[in-house]
């Protein structure tokens, strides 16, 4: 079997009894019933992703950059050079980006890998070099990925998860770093949940409007050239990665998923789905960061559902796309604050209050035992 | 000179020069511009308050748990017995309730103050009795306070803000537990904003329609009661505050802010204007929890105006009236997930969301300095 396959087969979805049993604990805690809001959702949905009541509180937390370059960055779709991405991660090794304050203010180790970075980088200290190519071909001009490079990049996110949990990570923070990695995002979108590219595509890290035009043509182009302006109705799964050595063990929806992810994907798309499926496989939850994120948790749901009860939503991206993305996977974004950065800095805000949540299963009194009146029915 | 005048007149509004350098500064970092959404306008801000850019990380935090009753209470708005805000402040002391637990996640201290408790409490570690009145009259019959009661109120809360300062915190985070305390904030909010009661007037901690309904009732009656069917036109300040020995430096503004503070607020409401007004004097960022905080931040605004620059608004409450207060204040809320139990709970969730926009102006480097690529123009 191999690592993608054992790891599917690992994941178990949430266990409803003790939903249950969590629900009914929360309704005893000293409060009035509700009064939580979102937070009581978290606390409970994770309980039930952990089979145990409490869960187990979700820290320490390591984020996981995955860094990619895209071929589609030919087009025109973004207005910074594709060698931002190489000079990011430098400055992520160096502590001077956004997600290394936010991960300090967490206490969250980082950790940088290049998944398909497209020049030559040295492995160090907290960087991982799994590189699986020099980037992806242009998606608007065929398949970005092969299957087997889909399959590999999935297998190092699976790699990562396992490796940082093996090291005491109680909680997975997903990460990305690849200049014109909205662009996939929005095809993977569109593909998975039928939305039109003028409805799944933004400015990104900001871009005109011309830029945007363009960028919505080159999405519309990317899902005609790969048979998936229809969506996955159009996906012939028997033809491509179902008959791929190795990988005869998919079901349908799951090798239609994978077939969406080759052809429209980023290779940080795919590490990021693998990645949510390492951590659902080791009962750890997941926190999204953005668009990107969001649009790989939709190949990892196709891949294997369950996987998305132990994802939380971190935050909702200024992205058109990710509200789509999360309305399909289900998720209810925690921190909703017109982020745009990418990197996992949503992700990483949202840590706190999830570990908030949680904490109150562990820690506040009932009212019996501290005395409490209830209220009067 | 009284300690609430010398506070108010140590009061000074966020430096203009700060913040348009803070902002150039936010500008050079490496990230695209505007990237970081609404936190890039929090660390501009708090750097223009401290007068100093990058602000100073506004940790470690300070809760202050404010605690009253209300002799409204009797008019039936909340399905609480009295006698859970004693029962609260033991759990407080404890360690057993949400803000407990919270507190604990983010590193924040736990004060409690009884500003008007209508039991005796003993003092001991972790309380401060300063106890005003064994809780208020009934608003909705007339004032619920002396202009008196509401100065020795406020007194309290800048005397807790000043403590807690000196012992070290560099964020104030205000909280609150009172049954019943919703009413007067929604009364609050509509004598400052001329609000209706209908749509001031939310269900608390969950109270049924006919109780609602009632509850709209008291707020309309408060407002009749007290002069304030026409919100702040039709307070005569000259009359009440202004004329109380000692408390002629108030402008009219600030003089009607007390008349409507001392008749239709609580103890613990006029505790936190207070500890607002503490926290802007001594230049150090105040974290406003839900709708208590935020009718009390109209109050504290009415006194000094400036003291709003100091604030920020933790979260977004489940109350239609915090949406009133905030829009009237300027603030916008940083955690929004429907959370309605009050103690500091919003202002707490959002510590680590403040912490983590300060920290990025001294810690993320420069385009220029990480040696990345600007986008093109």
């Amino acid at each position: 079997m191999t690592l993608l396959e054992t790891t599917v087969a690992e994941i178990r979805p949430a266990d409803p009894a003790v939903i249950a049993s969590a629900r009914a604990h929360q309704d005893r805690l000293t409060k009035p019933r509700g009064a939580l809001g979102v937070l009581e959702d978290v606390a409970v949905r994770l309980a039930g992703a952990a089979g145990h009541n409490p869960a187990p509180i979700p820290a320490p937390a390591a984020l996981a950059i995955f860094a990619g370059d895209h071929g589609v960055h030919a087009q025109g779709v973004s207005p910074w050079p594709q060698e931002v991405t190489t000079q990011m991660v430098g400055n992520f090794l160096a502590g001077g980006a956004v997600a290394n304050a936010f991960a300090a203010q967490v206490g969250a180790s980082v950790t940088v890998v290049d998944v398909g970075v497209a020049a030559d980088l040295l492995e160090g200290p907290g960087l991982f070099i799994h590189k699986v190519a020099y980037g992806t071909a242009d998606l608007s001009r065929g398949s970005a990925m092969t299957a087997a490079q889909a399959v590999a990049a999935l297998e190092v996110g699976i790699t990562t998860a396992r490796r940082l949990v093996d090291g005491g990570a109680r909680c997975l923070i997903t990460g990305d770093m690849g200049i014109a990695n909205t662009t996939p995002s929005a095809a993977l979108i569109c593909a998975f949940t039928g939305a039109t590219p003028e409805s799944a595509t933004g400015r990104g890290t900001g871009i005109d409007d011309e830029t945007h035009r363009r960028k919505i043509e080159v999405v519309r182009n990317a899902l005609a050239a790969n048979g998936l302006s229809d969506g996955l109705a159009g996906v012939d799964a028997s033809g491509d990665a179902g008959a791929m050595p190795g990988m005869e063990w998919l079901n349908g929806e799951a090798a239609a998923g994978l077939r969406v992810l080759a052809a429209v994907g980023g290779l940080e798309h795919a590490a990021i789905a693998g990645f949510i499926l390492g951590g659902a496989a080791a009962r750890v939850p997941v926190i999204l960061d953005g668009v990107i994120a969001g649009s790989a948790a939709l190949a990892a749901a196709a891949l294997a559902p369950a996987a998305v009860d132990h994802c939380v939503a971190g935050h909702r991206s200024a992205e058109p796309g990710h509200r789509i993305a999360l309305d399909r996977l289900g998720l209810r974004p925690l921190v909703d604050l017109e982020l745009r950065l990418g990197e996992g800095t949503g992700g990483l805000l949202a840590h706190p209050l999830v570990c908030s949540a949680v904490r109150v299963m562990h820690e506040v009194a009932t009212f019996d035992a501290a005395g409490v009146t209830e209220k009067e029915a």
